[in-house]
């Protein structure tokens, strides 16, 4: 039992695999703080062969988390990517042996905002050093470091998850063989950047965040952070999807309410995703991990040329992008995608027709599917696994 | 001077006409309450002509308000619209008699949350009555009455204003030559509710609502109402104005701060956008008007087709979208248009490319005024305006 709290109703839960990285070194953040003996939350699925050839760390997006399949231990539904993983999906366990730990910064046993400073006893709130995508991946290093696998087979990841992907493939070329950034960007835009700073306000407005000290004084921002999942909710759907599920549908009656009750379905579908969000997320790691993502450029500023960060990699890449995703928009993976071949890089590029929005990559999309499987047997194949 | 607060710092301002309405007989309001004696506030700029036949009514948007030109009482700025109107500007004060008042439900003057309930000597707050974009209608027809004009030479409007116009259309074609119903849509989207009521949680979640009784407490939900502008901000501008004028600058620093201040200028930018709105603009207000605008819906849900509502107008409509608008996209006009194209009504489309988003007909786009001088000028001739 993970003495730790999980979501707003401070359950505690059972937390599968935790090891403790750092041990020997520390580990020195992009912002200078050095840490160690933090601990790294992470599963396994599937098996790791003789060869130790045929592992795929999976990277979860903003709010996600190690628990890819299975039941969830916080909110007792299937793991986010449940309908991709498993013996005979996509990303098959009975071939691949797959990985996915908990980024730092996160709230499922990771080091992050709310587990406990060892200097103070309390829980590290604000005083929880700023982390960035690379430090989120030098850490997943040092996992496959403990785990004793030299070279991933691959490394998968949707939004977050695929910078965490293009930060493998460019800070560490030689130790993966293919990457799979799926609906992201080589840097967070200007409005992305503008909807995560309302999620932050949001939650910084509630009183009950208390400066972020709301787990020593027994508090919770529900409402800011409900308001901060809502106002991104919007950006992880299509305009179209909104429209044809909900339309102008009133929820559970036949004429307007003249009042600020739910009466739209579309209203009551987004109240029910902000409260369902603070049952199992930590307020404070919201701060930091939209913080890092915002972060995230791989030009440095305009300090380096993508084709210079790219020149003369090996790995193989599959972009992913989809039609109707307005959050991180098929032009992101252009861009990309036109960096790569600039210096003549194995990549494909499927931009798939779907009016399911940037959640696509969660969803049931059969092409998505079929995208994933041909490029990892594909792959798998040239790479020697069994 | 008008003996109310006007914005968080509840200064108390001059404000210019006000008339009072509901007289003679009470307006049933569409939620059944009755209104009668209630205040609307307004401001004419330019002449009446002897054949009273070049009056023009803008219709303000969800936060705008009467003061279109000259030096807004609150802010000390220009008026929302002056680079539209004025004298030798496409809407010509030296020809045409313009109209714009304040709607019911808003906050600068007209009957309101913040006005003061006779029957209790307390603001309205949550115990105003809801308002529609047709309460909204009819209580400007009352004031066009007032004015002694039968029948006005042309309605315009963006946004929230267009819907006002595609109100006035279908629900007084007889009282009005021409509609230019610009940046808008035959009914609210999903997507737009729940973009507002995004907003709206926002307001509500902060402490310093109070219920809605914060003017009675002596309170003001700064925090609330600044985060529900900056979500509301995004809509208003194109992801790719965004990038252009902000990208990912630093505001007034060379590196990240790792921190939670501004370190972007969009992320400033924004902050100043939510600031800047608490010192004009009531929260009760807005949840009112965002409610109305959610409720709009010239098909009644479905009870009513289009080209019925529009059948046999002789009413001549200049439709105008903007290409980077995604808030109220030019798929929404054309819809428009084409059920205007069936009932043969006398109409022009023009979607100007511009990447300036929503607030496009706020600002600097030469083609919009071409677009609105032509118009203007062509059907006035046609109407016989001197």
């Amino acid at each position: 039992m993970v003495k730790s709290y999980f979501g707003a109703s401070y359950r505690e839960v059972e937390i599968g695999e935790i090891v403790t990285l750092g041990r020997d070194a520390p580990l020195t953040l992009e912002c200078g703080v050095p840490i160690s003996n933090f601990p790294l939350a992470y599963q396994t699925y599937g098996t790791l062969n003789a060869k130790r050839n045929n592992a795929i760390l999976v990277c979860h997006a903003l709010t996600g988390d190690q628990y890819v399949t299975g039941i969830h231990p916080v909110t007792g539904k299937p793991g986010w990517w449940d309908r991709m993983i498993g013996p005979g999906k996509p990303i098959d366990t009975n071939r691949f042996f797959v990985i996915c730990s908990n980024v730092i910064g996160s709230c499922m046993g990771s080091f992050g905002p709310k587990e406990i400073d060892p200097a103070t006893g309390k829980a590290w709130g604000l005083n929880f050093p700023f982390i960035t995508v690379s430090d989120m991946v030098r850490v997943q290093a040092l996992l496959v470091d403990y785990l004793g696998i030299e070279k991933l087979f691959a490394v998968i990841g949707g939004s977050m998850g695929g910078m965490q992907v293009l930060e493998w493939a460019t800070r560490f070329p030689e130790r993966l063989f293919a990457a799979a950034p799926i609906a992201t960007a080589t840097r967070q835009s200007a409005q992305n950047i503008a909807f995560h700073e309302i999620g932050r306000q949001a939650i910084m407005a509630d009183p009950d965040w208390c400066d972020g000290d709301y787990l020593a004084q027994r508090k919770y921002p529900h409402k800011g952070l409900a308001v901060a999942r809502m106002a991104a909710h919007v950006t992880y759907v299509s305009q179209s999807m909104l429209q044809e599920k909900f339309g102008r549908n009133l929820q559970d009656r036949e004429e307007y309410t003249y009042g600020f009750d739910a009466d739209f379905s579309v209203e009551s579908y987004l109240r029910h995703q902000g409260v369902s969000f603070v049952e199992r997320f930590d307020p404070n790691s919201y701060l930091y991990l939209t913080r890092a993502a915002s972060y995230f450029d791989l030009s440095q500023g305009g300090r380096a040329r993508l084709t210079d960060v790219f020149a003369g990699t090996k790995v193989r890449f599959c972009v992913v992008s989809f039609s109707s995703d307005w959050l991180y928009a098929s032009v992101e993976s252009r861009n990309l995608v036109r960096a790569l071949n600039a210096v003549a890089a194995n990549v494909s590029f499927t931009e798939i027709n779907t009016d399911k929005g940037h959640d696509s990559f969660l969803l049931d999309v059969p092409e998505f599917d079929a995208v994933m499987t041909g490029f990892l047997h594909g792959s798998a194949a040239m790479y020697g696994v069994d």
